[in-house]
């Protein structure tokens, strides 16, 4: 074997002990959450049909999926299977488009290649017909639909599973990375809503991490664009106010502008920004905007449920903000918007979600309403780290190492460290007889937060050296005596 | 988007969450055990660079690699970047075995398309150049290279993720499968050997799942050659004795004369099949029969080590039982050699693993010892739902479901709900006010213990009909006495 300067691809990440015990921290907490909420975990496989994933995320979406080759011995298989086969059976046209795209002396331009493109088209489901999956919604819509049978509805589910983007990879953005979904299907209540977020609210809570939870409604959306008599300009008008953040009043004023929106329309849309009092207030200021839209008042009753259902069930300690210009895309959301942001650090979303009516209808079943969020994991554990948020307690490693100067000592401190394991107290024994220094720097490389020490006095007597690395404080105690030290 | 039949891949699974909770089950033991002892997690990504992972496996483990496409849009990026420039400059040889293999008319024989396989083999780079992990030891030793400057040895860790292969599936074996393996690098020392049999132990104990855990050493087999006078003949004997378990004495005689070992050298081989005694003293019997061979003597006085250091910690649950026959594959153990296996039921092993002196040598670093063990994650899954082995509280989901059949009911029920989640009680409400039985059967499906019925009278007394849903007990208990009851 040849030796070779190891590398990892670009995009992906090594964890190492810490890194782990942190984005533990973050996983556990949502976890223990989620399921204080009836919410179970199910898992679905890194590879998917690439059938099932293609078409569901748009034309740039299904660039960025990764696929897998079918064969681990492709240019033979391939080759011998279905690539000759298929030059033989082509077409004589397409024969000669090839001969001329190949030809060194005089080769074709390159509308010709594009053509040379779709004529090999066909041979892509040879080399692959898998690929890593790519978010979690799709691969959860086509749980649902394979297991709609043993599945009792509402289904509450989580999943939290690495998806992968062939993105280019940049600060933050990764080719690998970890989504943590909640999605409830199989009913349309508010009270579903109210409960998501009452989680956003407990998990940043229990991360002591100041979020407002910003709420929205896409029929709230499409009653605006009614009340401004602009029902055909309504994507124009929610990716631009969907900018607000960014842009500003002004910056959507000019985007509207230039898409057509007129004056007096732009004065109807900024009312509805320039709303004031409570969140309740502000949704029943909005409903006198309305107008005749039938669809708009029914979204500002559902966001007044909520509202209802969130101030019956207690208090939050997060904000919460009625925010007219929270859009997500839209991709497929049909009735709330849910969004959070951190309020005391200047950073994009940690999280969002919504209701959707028709998820699993790409997969043949039509009719089951959904409505989930996602907790953004990467961007959070980079939160906590600038805002020091990770509780020492989250890295706990080793409790206890003995150090010993010969073979011994170490059959002596052997039964010890056998018994503080027996009390789960997370013990190691220098594997060796090495000098003083060398365990202890071990020790403190490894944040291990007290140390034994076993000489020949600490064996005469029983009473061991104990030593806090933290203080730099030592004792000399029984076992027994350690172990309910270490207990407390 | 047209409707389809959803499927998963061959070889791939989706697990409900009765499934991952009992999988979180062991994964959680086998984490628990692993930090006990000071090892540390690390992750690494899912799929390498392919170069790291090409040639460490042999050329059929080189096929089983899961291959990733470069481009999402392999036929256009890899034709206009690589195929039509890597054609275009062909030798006139090469272009000449294209078109005979090609021509419809009079095509040639498979000996040519071997040679047009090799034409194209320089493409491959420019189709695939990063791969799925196919274990976890070959990204451990690229972890330990790439990272080896901040990690203080000796460097136990530990590392619970999927890995791929692209094997053909059958019962029991998957294209995605969980390793959970725990080793240490950077010392030699024979207390390490003794912590991993005291981790399985450890384990399995906690599992209850009986087992016994089998002991050999590479030395000890290169002294059995050597007392066999057959060094020349190792790996053959090695292979042969390996299947012991499964053809039994006469098997291993037939298969050994087969390999041209004679009858005389057969029966010292014998000899150590048949010591009897204690563990210690088969191994004294067994150095006896090593003769000359100091690398026999060596072996067995490191399992005589092993075996010391084990008795002085304590005693273990499982039988420690030195296996003679005891090979495993052989591909890079260089001492100690550790398997479990059941020993209630009939099947193959639940882990192994052994003492290796160089694993990142392929990686350019050089004289790291390192002992390691793995967990099969999936036949213990196997065994314990055979044996009925997943205790209730692995399975612990919704504690309480409250029932209620109006939007009053559902609003009284509100706050509760919330009062029993910050009790930590996991809690729902049922969404909408369906009729009773459905929500009990709801209850039901989701195995969900107690469930509050709030009707009109529990609202106007304040007592909740608290049920039982294993005794079918009902009882009128207000909220604060039903917490209580939960938290016992």
């Amino acid at each position: 074997m040849a030796k070779q300067k190891p590398s990892i691809p670009s995009g992906t990440r090594d964890f190492n002990p810490e890194t782990v015990a942190k984005r533990r921290y973050i996983f556990e907490t949502i976890r223990t959450v989620f399921e204080k909420y009836g919410y179970q975990p199910i898992e679905t496989p890194s590879f998917e049909n690439l059938s099932t994933l293609t078409g569901k995320y748009g034309d740039e979406g299904d660039k960025l999926i990764f696929k897998i080759l079918n064969s681990g011995n492709l240019i033979a298989d391939v080759s011998s299977q279905f690539f000759i086969p298929f030059m033989r059976e082509l077409k004589d046209k397409d024969q000669e488009i090839i001969s001329s795209v190949f030809d060194s002396k005089n080769p074709r331009e390159n509308i010709y290649i594009e053509e040379f493109g779709e004529i090999f088209k066909p041979l892509l489901k040879h080399i692959s017909e898998r690929a890593l999956r790519y978010d979690l919604t799709v691969p959860f819509a086509r749980y649902v639909v394979m297991h709609q049978n043993e599945i009792t509805f509402p289904f509450r589910r989580y999943q939290i599973q690495p998806v992968w983007r062939a993105d280019r990879p940049q600060k933050g953005r990764y080719r690998e990375f970890w989504q943590c979904d909640a999605d409830v299907v199989g009913s349309d209540s508010l009270i579903l809503e109210m409960e998501l977020v009452r989680i956003y609210d407990e998990v940043f809570s229990q991360l002591k991490l100041p979020v407002a939870i910003h709420l929205n409604n896409r029929k709230i959306l499409s009653g605006i664009a009614e009340a401004m008599n602009a029902t055909d300009k309504f994507v124009d008008i929610t990716i631009a106010i969907d900018k607000f953040d960014k842009v500003g009043l002004q910056g959507v004023r000019q985007d509207l502008h230039n898409k057509g929106i007129s004056e007096s329309q732009m004065q109807v849309l900024e009312k509805f920004f320039s709303l004031t009092g409570t969140e309740i207030e502000k949704l029943e200021k909005a409903e006198g905007l309305m107008g005749d839209s039938e669809i708009g008042k029914l979204g500002i009753l559902e966001l007044k449920n909520v509202l209802n259902y969130l101030s019956l069930s207690g208090t939050t300690n997060s904000e919460i903000k009625i925010d007219f210009t929270l859009a997500r895309g839209l991709n497929y959301y049909t009735g709330a918007i849910i969004e959070v942001k951190p309020v005391t650090v200047q950073m994009g979303s940690l999280g969002g979600g919504g209701r959707y009516d028709n998820l699993t209808g790409m997969f043949g079943l039509d009719g089951v309403s959904g409505v989930g969020i996602s907790f953004g994991a990467d961007r959070m554990y980079d939160v906590l780290e600038d805002l020091k948020l990770f509780p020492e307690e989250s890295l706990k490693t080793t409790q206890v190492l003995f150090v010993c100067f010969d073979e011994k000592g170490i059959e002596f401190a052997l039964p010890l460290a056998q018994q503080f394991r027996k009390e789960n107290i997370s013990t190691e024994l220098y594997p060796s007889a090495e000098k003083l220094k060398k365990q202890m720097k071990y020790a403190n490389d490894k944040k291990i937060p007290f140390v034994i020490v076993i000489g020949d006095e600490e064996m005469k007597s029983g009473k061991l050296a104990f030593k806090n690395m933290n203080s730099g404080e030592q004792r000399l105690l029984s076992g027994d005596e350690i172990i309910s030290e270490l207990k407390k």
